[in-house]
């Protein structure tokens, strides 16, 4: 049985002796180790990926760990296996190259989620949900219909034990209703090279001001638009001959791409948030 | 003979055919051509380059150009040689790794420049220019003294028949009575992805933020800080193993690189300037 | 009507203006030029577009080049309008990600194509053929029955009436009977940087051999295996703590963006083959 | 007091916790670790840094290692301060840019080495060693004298106490003699994406064969040409309009940035050589 372990606490002398000592008395063969410190926030991380006896009981593990290590060295533990896939709701507006490229993902085993329903504020993708017969919820959105909205969104993600949202280019901006449901849980694909262009139009905005590099980058949602932890980010040449139709062309590949790395690093549980940075574990 | 020509106007059918039909009966053979409409604008940029029997005289081809092309399509003429290499300053503050780049391109015949002399606002980086033998004036720079600064500088320029001027991690503003000289012959290098993290600090700025990749920017100097026309941009990965002093070190590379193909793009006539824009041909 | 225009003839002087003289004379308007020379082969090409009356007959059209410019300059004239979209086909084994990469685009309106059929040596992928509603033959290919396979699979191409050919990891060689019938019409993605690593296995050879950065080719097909011009290629980095199970699914982002590349570039008219090697306009 | 520790030794269950343990008895405190195990060979990589107190003694440490670890794990360890500076020789040809490149990162103290001399087969570089105040050996090179060259060559190394050596640019071929006495202690600098072009005038066979991207790869020295264990590689993109000599400019700006790079990863100790193939720590 593997297990993946996230661990932090506050940054001391003795804690990887610590901790690999504990992995060796539960009888744990360790086949992965990474960690990091946050010199200036004084914290530390790490993931380790680690093989056990089938018969370990998480319960007990997680006692031993409390009474061995949490109280000690103040420390966060993560457990995760892989027996249990994390559910995964994406919600989309009308452009549909990242759901294409999530579904085949999806449907190819490469993405080791479920994804138990689309949601968008339009019907126009919903011949996609059906190629890949996935439910397909259209909730529209207005100025008004907003709070209703929303709590229509809650009440499918609830219903469906959603365990994380990825927003495959939703063009409308969360509440904190929603976000404050699923913190870190939330990853957003922004169309531009963060913290440039922040806001809407950004392939418009980084054309007129004639750069030669575009971008994309996922993040977590926050309050604060497009300002969360930064999980992925890609670029992409371009030059005076490309019009802003040729950024949106060239960027959709970006896009997709930096978008469903990010969703691959949450998935395999190489994320960490702290200070609104991300740590990703190789 | 070969001469470089660039060429813009307002875009209308037939400009192509008119200035290759000119070229021609020039007895020029075009071995290069390339152009480009900027159709929000509405202006068509030509350049080529063409070779000419040895006995063209300039005079008489800018007379011809002008009855020819100029009053008919509004065409405004660049025409340049290679025979005359353009004299370069290179600003510098404290830092060499940009400095050191230049100069041994022009040492080893990579950069087609004369350099006249090296400009500092400080000591430091004296040896370097004993090292390659060119002059260095140290013109201290400091808020009292930074007008009687400018007009030594300026009077430097003017001496040396100075073309154009690089800033080299120079890291002082020039004030409009020194950029209104050389319009669209500064080139500075920006040490972050404009437009993110313009102004100072931004290697700090970009870590604060927690960017996956960071950038350099080289860009003609306008009046508005770090918001002239883009010439070259490039980016290079981080993670949050580094260090703000990693993005320092790996920003190094990137600025070198970039400010160099910027001012080799310069030199080769390769660049147009337009709405703030930049358009740089191959 | 808009008309895209490829030319390549013996390199001489003049050529540009006759080009351009013969556009402006058909009332043509050109809004797109591109040209390159090969010194050493001693070749002119040209890509041009433009923008015609819409009574402009092609008939009439090739009749006035041939008359004005093939014989004189021994020009081979190729003219496309967009009002035809050309018949590709589809060849898969096992590996789906290329044929949801290309389908997705297809069915985004992204990739200007028709599809008239997939085809493949495997029944595994026939599914996605439903999911697309896009006719799914599947033809066996073993060592007594290629030469069978290959007269159905030629059958079928003439029967469509199919333009050109993408081979979508399609892992079988086609013998000189097939592609003799589509010269320079058969799109391969070869999974290595070629010419490194040519044949089978790349990414186990590229593994094995401890290199840094692994990449993905795609060229067209010729007699000889993995060795015809290049059209498209890309890289992504590696380390020494991926596995070549690592390799294969970072390669398979790269293999789908090189491949969709390569294909827009050929129904766009921008690629032109000379001595083994491509033109590809921008 | 700062050690860095390179380890590797048969994978087996509970190296990381004895490794740790035993840090922690000698009273380090581990700063920095990361580990990699190689499933195919079966081996396990460790390095770590490490802060102890000032008086720790390297031999009683050894000493304590050897007892504790290195006969229960047959455990092999390289322990590294940094208070001795690498002497590292620069062997060159007639190119200049990697050794300007070298240099100047020397001089400005962001390459923590000591340059004892530079050895040249041509005198064209001693104006360089010249600039930087560096003895400059000039060793002719015939068929017939190779013998004599490279004992003469030893005889310098040997004298001046080098611990590796930079081929930088060096277009010679170094005999066994020679490299069998710095067994993963040269390191060569390649003007191609390796296993491809390897041997001579890479440039030109990628040229020949129209490539769309170019790389360099820094390597040790192995006795077989170019095959040796790679370090580090890079690319650049390339086109149809791009010439040999174009191919040769883009080139140098890649083998600059791509042995500096590998020199620096050999200095810092984050290398490791295994089955030719490396280990590059981040």
């Amino acid at each position: 049985m593997k297990l993946t372990i996230l661990i932090h606490c506050p940054d001391q002398s003795g804690i990887i002796k610590a901790v690999t000592t504990f992995i060796h008395e539960q009888n744990g063969n360790i086949i992965y180790l990474d960690q990091h410190v946050d010199k200036e926030a004084g914290v530390f991380f790490m993931r380790l990926e680690s093989e056990f006896e089938d018969n370990i009981r998480l319960p007990e593990f997680k006692k031993e760990f409390k009474k061995g290590l949490e109280e000690k060295y103040q420390m966060k533990l993560g457990v995760y296996t892989d027996s249990v896939r994390p559910k995964m709701a994406v919600f989309v507006s009308k452009y549909n190259h990242c759901l294409y490229d999530l579904l085949s993902r999806y449907k190819s085993g490469e993405l080791l989620v479920d994804i138990p329903f689309i949601m968008s504020n339009h019907p126009d993708l919903n011949y996609i949900a059906e190629q890949f017969q996935i439910p397909y919820y259209h909730v529209p959105v207005t100025k008004d219909s907003k709070e209703t909205a929303e709590e229509r969104q809650l009440d499918l993600l609830n219903e469906y034990n959603v365990d994380f949202i990825v927003l495959a280019r939703y063009m409308q901006i969360l509440s904190s209703k929603v976000i404050d449901v699923y913190p870190q849980k939330i990853i957003n694909i922004h169309h531009s090279f963060l913290p440039a262009f922040a806001g809407a139009k950004p392939y418009h905005a980084a054309f007129e001001r004639g750069v030669k590099i575009i971008g994309a980058t996922s993040h977590y949602v926050t309050a604060e638009l497009d300002a969360g932890p930064i999980i992925e980010q890609g670029v992409t040449t371009v030059s005076h001959s490309h019009s802003i139709k040729d950024f949106i062309t060239k960027g959709r590949d970006l896009e997709k791409i930096v978008l469903s790395q990010a969703v691959q690093h949450h998935v395999a549980r190489k994320t960490m948030v702290y200070n609104n940075k991300t740590v990703i574990f190789s």
